[in-house]
Parts: structure tokens; C-alpha cells; sequence
């Protein structure tokens, strides 16, 4: 049977605040994870062996956060055929533009499958997604999630016409 | 067994050419594709109940192709829980950069795995990576189709060597 | 007799500080509204039931804001005839340019009048020109209106004038 | 009655070939038009008295076409309470980004209605949207048109399930 | 013999805390200033015949400081043949692009001499500058000006090599 | 008397298409001018030689035409305190852009005068405008200029409204 | 004694014509060159194991060129402590500001020194201005290349002024 | 034998907590600095001659930091043919593009090597790297820093591990 454990990896540890919604969301999906910092540039080989025995280690998705010029997921799916889930990061310059830029405009061959600028929360749905489409259990929770979802949403906007009617 | 069926949908089928890539890709991988035009915004209603019923309908992959202010990812992604993978099109103005932040920049709850600008191949192929977590076969192709990149890369490297000796 | 009511639904209730600034100017134009929290997202079926039937149940013009990927305007006008203006609201990152481009770049078929970067007064009074074409009374306090905004700047100009005499 | 009769202006007579679409539009919806050339630059004084007596003109809506730093949409609501429609026309640098910001970006108590970039059809559309608040015979050719295009796009993705099957 | 009085005209009074950079800088150098608030949008015919009749009034230049969809320059040139300085001023969206797009993109045959976004100062000295190309005194001032930036660039050189022996 | 004379500075011949609107509009009003090409990068020395002499060489105003990082304007404005016109040029990336920025974004107390992307003629206007303020002959024939620009719109007005009606 | 000789990689063989400018430069400067085809995604073994083996391989410098999400110069950066400098490639998309950003904006400690988009001429003549901080003779050929090109420059002037005089 | 000694050259004092981290890395990697504050604006000649005579009076490396227009990394090099490093500011509009744009968009023939956006520390590291090629000892020191940084991302990924298991 297929494996539904996913990797969390972040190009530095001040990365962790933001990256911390996607640990969160795998984790309400009771879907294992191993959290890593590790760069591109600063751990390149590190990098590279992880991702090359990623699938082998029982990963079926990688979630890669790093900001600036972010090479940390393209490197990472250089390196495997596993899914890789990109989160560009904003940082103190250019408001995350060129972290979503140096992640989501991949070259053919390599996809990166990038979300919003710090979207780790939409990261981590996109594992259990993925994970959902052969894992029934994951799938059922990704259906109560979204009723759940659907529901606070009716609820504030009932609260709120009440506070204009 | 889970299924391996992608849908292609495009926003208008102006944008058959670029999304060409993707279901080509998709052929070479041995996946089945279901290939439509329905729009966010001219064809809501199908829109939203081929979404719907993605799942039951043996899909397992959505890719989703828009220009403009793409909604076309995002509408889909709202009706259902498999993964959705979004297309952003370069039309007459801006460069794409529209249609790229309008897939991408997805809120918190429902994430569009968002690949480059005009990216089709790596759309169909990022389909064949998350088919392939639980499907060996496609994952076995997934290997070779990377060797073969690689050694065309190389190829071409000892060409252009030869060339500047 | 043609209706004088304006629906106002914001994308988050996050948003209502705001979308604040356009219900605050339809009252002062004595325009009924009716405030809703509804996501082209997370309650999609609720957003397009309520542009669709939104010209049966007595609105004139439907006022959106959102954020980010920002598809609610355009998911409305999707579901209606009535003219719906679009209110790009400002997030975290990008500066509000995400969403204008979300906003504004609606594809052929399916406009949406859209307004300055969280500029809800300007929505509120947008409407209220829209409805000022057939309603007398609205066109009249939207003449008296134009006078004290004109009035306000002059008395500001003596000041200043005096100030630096 | 309420007028439903709209003027269409451009900044220039080069801007013909975008500005048709908004033409045409109006004239498939049997609304009355007329063309305008008018320079928020060139021929203020023509400019700001058109606006001013617009709605005593019979004048419903203004359309109002310019590129660059496009202020002639916001130079024709300056003197005038009905709402006007701006489109943003592509120049030769930019992209149409300039034209775009200086329409939509609006300061508080003079709103725009913006369109997409060289999104003359959508302008024509809003118009006509604007008048079938009140004008029953346009509200209902929208509907007609709403499904017409609804139905083109369902012939074309029949035609493409086709191709691909 | 010629004029050397300046208008610094700003399109809200918010804006005076950046703009008084201009207004110093001209006291600075002598020269007469009339500072006023008037606005494209609200009170466009204030603006329109200040503009027109500034040239019999005696001034030399025209500066003109606004954000956003930034008018008030372009359309005050749209009224005199004086050249008119544009300041574009930042707002609380787009970091200031806005109006820097909305004051420097002016069409052909009405120029708008544009200073950098809340440069005010440099408006200041680009008039000073203006005035100087015929009014001796103020030529002497500059020259004078430029020499003494010169010297504390020097005296901070000198300073900071020291701290770094 | 007040000189009239005027310098056109290109970074590069291949500058002169676009700058030819400069020199025309210049010949149109009579005024003298000196065509140079001068390169703030590749010929430093000429370029800052001829702005420190450029008063006393009888030029009124000088106007610098650069591309990319275009620094041209900017170095020959801190060696003259005559009004220095910037006119970015358009070349094979990103739009302008980076020339508009690198012209309009001066320092305080260094002000360059900057014109539209490509915006020769406008340069050319502007530098007869600021002569203008001191010789009675250009400023007449800026009116005229004026009044025949309002007439040719008005005609092409005339003609377009003839055209749909 | 210190090499000098340059390694040139390209990250596709369609960069060719743009980089050819880097390799010229470096023939005219008489350094020898080695040119490489290598991706950052789809040889990535082979591009670390050519940065890692670099310097002992008697390179000085290591040139790299690549579009989109740019990579490259990054990844051989992470692999060496020679000098890199990074071209961004100008692609169908974006007009190279992808390029840029995922070159330039590298993160502490691994530097990428980033040329203009598609300016390889310039990254030939800084990989030689590297090495002619330590070999006279690049250095001078350097100096007469400078005053080759100030000498172009002045000609293409005199040939200026007299076409206007 | 070649020289290490490198110039960190500031646009203005205010620079200083940012280009702090260009010569502390300087510092540590025991080579000698010489810090200035020089304007290409204000201090054009004492710039043009410091860049002219600093290959004579011992530099290898000419640091330059600048924001806004920044044009002092340029018109250095435009002085010498030394290796010049660019360092583009972030200043209170624009979020330092304009600064990077400047410096990094140099015409053909003069290169500035051009680091991120505040990233002096990269810029004291690369002119460490070009003084390597030729200095053993500061290559040696370059591989060890390689090494440190590589250590504490594995003890911060070690961490983070522990923490998440």
C-alpha cells in the first residue's frame, strides 16, 4: 500500500512561524511528517540525498519553504519524482515576488507545485490532497474539513447581516 | 484500486495550443484524459458540477488552464477535494503576471497547485507525479522519463563542448 | 418601480474594517443594503444561489470585496446580470496588486466594475451613481454630496493659504 | 423615463480599433451611443462641459477610453455624478499597467468604473448592466446573451470532448 | 523682466508633511511661493482656472503633488503652458507606483517634469533650477547649494574613514 | 539677456529614432539647439565636462536620453545646476522600466526633470516650456501649439461623431 | 600562478546566441574558455560535480546563464568558492524579471555576482576584469578595450553634431 | 603579487547599518578595507577620481552601496576596470527595485556585479572569492566558511527534527 507520510522542509529555522501552518494542517489529517531545515545553498548535498531517497524512504510528498531567489524546492524536484509543494516566502524586500517567481516559473521537466506566498496552511491541504486521492480516510476528512470550512463561513455571515439588518 | 484519470479543462478553447503540452505529456505517461472548455465565468454552473463530481467520476487529477483574471483553478478547487493543478495563461497584456496571481495567491482552505506561466508540460506532469505516489507503474516512467532528460542534457552538453573546443 | 437595494458581501469578515467605508456611504445616501460574509471559496454554492437570484429579490447593484486570488466579484457576476463592482482589498503580502489583477482582468462576457484598492466609499458611491440614473432623489444628494466634497477642499486651500501667507 | 442613451469616449482617435468593442456591444443591446474624441489634456474645457451637462443631455453612462497616464475617465467623473466606465488602453510601453493604475487607483469621492485592460466589450456590457437595472427590454437581452454565451462554450467543450476522445 | 514666484499645489492636505520639503527648500532660495490645496476630482474647476490664469498671475512654475490615480499635475498642464513639477506621493497601496505612473506617463504635447515618489525637496530645487536659467541671484544660490552638499558628503567621508582606520 | 539654447544628449546613437521628437519639437519653436552623443559610462569624462560648462557655454537646458540602468541624466545633473530633462528609453527588456526608475528616482538635491517612457516630444515641449517662463516669443508659440492641438481633437471629434451617428 | 581560465554554462543550448556575447568577450580578451550545456534541474549531478571540481580544474570564474526560475548560478554557487557570475535569460514570459529576481536575490552566504538580463557581453568583460586584478595583461587589455570604446563613443558624436549642426 | 585590499564606497552615511555587514565579513576574512561615503550625485569628482586611481593605489575590489536611482556603483565603473560590486538599498518607497534595477540593468561594456537587494554581506564574500582565485589563504578561509555554515544548518536541522518528532 502506498505510503502517506510527508516531508516539511524549510530553507532556514526563521522560516519556522510560517511553515508552521503546514505542520499543523498535515497533522489535523493525521498524516505523518518529518520536519527539516536544510538549503539549497548552504546544504546542497544534504538536499540533494534527501530528495533522491525521499520515495524510497516512504515520503509520497515534499513541502519546500524558502524565500528570496527560493531554489530550495526546484532543487528538491531536480532530485526525485515525488510531488514537491512549493511555499514561496516573503521577506524584509520586494514583499515575496521573487520567492513566488524563483519557485513557481520552473522550467519543463521540473514542475514545482507552488502556492500563495506564505501559504503553508494551502500546503499542507495540497499534501492531504494529494495523499487523498488514493487514501480514503485522508479523503473523508478532506470532505468534513471543507463542510466545516462552509459552515464558519455561514455562521459569520449570519452573525454579520444580523449586525446590519 | 485508486484511478488515474486527469481532466484538462481550459477556460477557452483559444488556449488549446499552449494547454497541448499537458495532455500530451499525460498520453506519453499512459494516463487518461478527459479534455474540456467550460469557463469560471460563462459556464459556472458545469463548471461546478463537473468539479463536483470529479471524484465518483474516477477522476484523480484536475488541471485547469485560464488567462486573464484566471478563476477558472480556483472556481474548480472550491467544488472539490482532489488536487487541483492551475495553468495561469499569457494573454495581451501583463505578461501572464494576471493570470499567475490570480491561480496562485489561492486564500487559506482551498490550494491550487499552481505551475509557470504557459506551463502545460509541467501541469501534465506534476498529474503524473501524484498519480505516480501510488501508482508504480507511472512512477517507473516518472525514473526513466528524468534518465532520458538527462542524457539528452548531456548530449547536447558534449555537443556545444565539441563545438567551443 | 426599479429597486434602490445594494448587497454588500465581503470574501472574509476579516475584511469588514474596509468594506466598512462603503456601507457607511449607501446609508448616508439612504440606499437599504444588505451586508453578507460569503466566499467564492469556502461557500460557493451560497455565493452563486445569491447572485443568481439576487435581481428577483430586489438588488440593484452587488458591491464584492476580496483579497488575495480575489474571484468573489467575478464568481457573482458569473450568476447575474446586475452590474457588481469589485473591491480589491489589500492582504499581507503583494500590496493589493494580487487582487486587482483578480479584480479587474475579467475575460470577455463577464465585467466587473472595479474600484481603487480598498476603496469601499468609492463602491458605496459607485452604486449609488448606478442607481442615481433612475432614482431622482439619489441623483440629487449625489449633486449635493459632489458640492461639499468641492466645499471641504476649498475651505482646507484657505487655510493653507493662510497658513503660508 | 430614465435615459438610456451612453457616451463613448476616447483620448485619442487611435484607440478606435479597441474602443469598436464597447461600440458594438451597445448598439447588439439597442442602447443609443455617442462617439466621442475628447483629450482630459488637449481639449479640457470640451471634456469637463460634456461631463457637466451629460445628464441633462440624456446621457445614462460614459465610457471613457485613454492609455498611458489615462485621466480622462477620472477628468469626466470629476464633473459629473453619473457613473462612469473606465478602459485602460494598452500604449507601447507598460503594457497597459500605467493606463490601469491611473484609472482604477481613484481617490476617495470620485469613483471609476474600471474595466480589464483594452476591455472594451466588458465596458459596453456594464453599461448596458447599469441600464437594465431599470430598463426591463435590456435586463432581458442580458439574460439572452448570458446564455448564449453559456451555450457557445458548451459547443465548444462537446467539439474538444470530441477531438480527444 | 521675468517672473520667479512658484504654486505648490497639493491634491489633499494630508500630503503637506511630505510637501513641505518643497516649500522650504524655495524659501531657502528666496523665492515667493503660494501654497494651495485643490484637487483634480473635487474641485476640478478651482485647479482648471488657477492653472490657466497662473502665467498673468506672475508665477514661474507650477508644482503639483498628489497620490494614487495622481491627476492634479497632468491636468493642471492641461491648462497652461508654464511647466508644471509633478511629485508623485505614496499612498497606503503600491508603495507610491500608482501615482509615479499616473504623474510621468503623460501623453504627447503636455509635459509633466516628475520628481521622484515624495520628492518633494528636488521639486523645490527643479524650480530653483527653472528660475536660475534666467535670474542671476538664484543661479549663484544653486551653484552655492551644490557646493556645500558637496563639502558634508566630503566631512562625512572624512568621518567615516576615520571609524573604520 | 537669457539664453535659449538647448542640449540634446543621446547615451547611444541607436537612442536617435526615438529622440528625433526632441530635437523636431525644439526646431519647431525656434530654439537652438546641440545634439551630442555622450555615454555616463563610456565616455564619463566628456559627459561631466559638458554639463559643468554647459551654462557657460550658453545652454538654457539640457535633455539626456538613456536606457536600462539609465544613469545619463542623473550624472550630468550633478554637475550642472541648469534643469536637467530625463527621457527613458524603452530597449529590449522589461518595458522602460528599469529606465523610468533609474531617470525618476533621484537623490535629494540632485533633481532630474523626467518625461514618459520614449517620451521625446514631450522632453522637447518641456525644455520650450521652461524658456518659455523668460522669452515671451516661445511662450506665444506654446499658446498657439496649444490652441492647434485643441483644434486638430476637435476636429477628429467632429469626424468620429459624424462617422457613428 | 593563478589561472585564468572561465567556465561558460548555459542552462539550455537555446541560450546559445544570447550567451555567444560572453564567449566572444572572453576570445577577445584572450582567456580560455570552457563551454557547458548543464541544468540546474535536469543535470543537477553533473552541474554540482563540475562547481565542486571547479577550482582545482584551474577555472577562475564560472559563468551562468538561465530563464525563468533561474537556478543555476545559485546551484553552482552552493558547490564552489570561485566567483560566479549569473546572466538571467529573457524568456517567453515575464520579459527575464524571473530571471533576475531567482538570480540576484540569493541569501547569505552564497553570493551570485548578477549582470544585466541577457547581458552575457558584460559577464565576459567581469570574468575578465576578475582576472585582471591579478594578470597585468588581461588588466591591460581591460584599459585599452576602455579607451577602444570612448573613442567609438566620441566618433559617433562628432558624426552627431554634424548631422544637427 | 596582487593586491586585497577593498573598497566599501556608501552613497550616504545613512547606509552604514546596512553595508555594516559587507566589512565585518571583510573583517573576518583578514582583508584590508578602506570605507568611504562618496556620491555619484554630490560628490561626482572625488567618486570619478577614487575609482579612477584605485587600481594604482592597491584596490582589488570596489564595494558600492546605493538606493533609490542608484547610479555610484556605475559611474565607478565607468572610472576603472577593476571588478566593481554593487549593493542596491532598500529606501522608504519601491522596496529597493528601483536601487536594483539601477545598478544591475548596466549597458554593454560596463559591468557592475550586482548582489541582492541589502545584501552586503554577499557583497563582502564575493570580493573575498575574486581575491581567492588568486590568494590561497583567503580561498582557504572561504572553504572553511563554506564548511561553518553548512555545520549550522545540520545542528539547526538536527534541532528542528528533535523538536517535531
Amino acid at each position: 500500500m502506498a505510503e502517506r507520510k510527508v516531508a516539511v522542509v524549510m530553507g532556514s529555522d526563521s522560516d519556522l512561524p510560517t511553515v508552521q501552518g503546514a505542520i499543523d494542517t498535515l497533522k489535523e489529517f493525521g498524516i505523518a511528517t518529518e520536519v527539516h531545515v536544510m538549503s539549497a545553498h548552504r546544504t546542497p548535498k544534504q538536499a540533494c540525498e534527501f530528495a533522491a531517497a525521499a520515495r524510497e524512504n516512504g515520503f509520497a510528498v515534499i513541502i519546500a519553504a524558502a524565500g528570496k531567489a527560493a531554489h530550495l524546492a526546484g532543487v528538491l524536484a531536480a532530485h526525485t519524482t515525488l510531488p514537491v509543494i512549493g511555499i514561496p516566502i516573503k521577506s524584509s524586500t520586494l514583499d515575496g515576488l521573487d520567492a513566488l517567481l524563483a519557485t513557481v516559473q520552473m522550467p519543463g521537466g521540473i514542475p514545482v507545485a507552488t502556492v500563495a506566498i506564505d501559504g503553508a496552511q494551502n500546503a499542507g491541504l495540497l499534501a492531504a490532497q494529494i495523499i487523498g486521492v488514493y487514501d480514503a480516510e485522508v479523503a473523508y476528512k478532506l470532505g468534513i474539513h471543507k463542510l466545516e470550512m462552509e459552515k464558519k463561513v455561514m455562521e459569520k455571515d449570519a452573525k454579520i447581516q444580523e449586525m446590519f439588518k
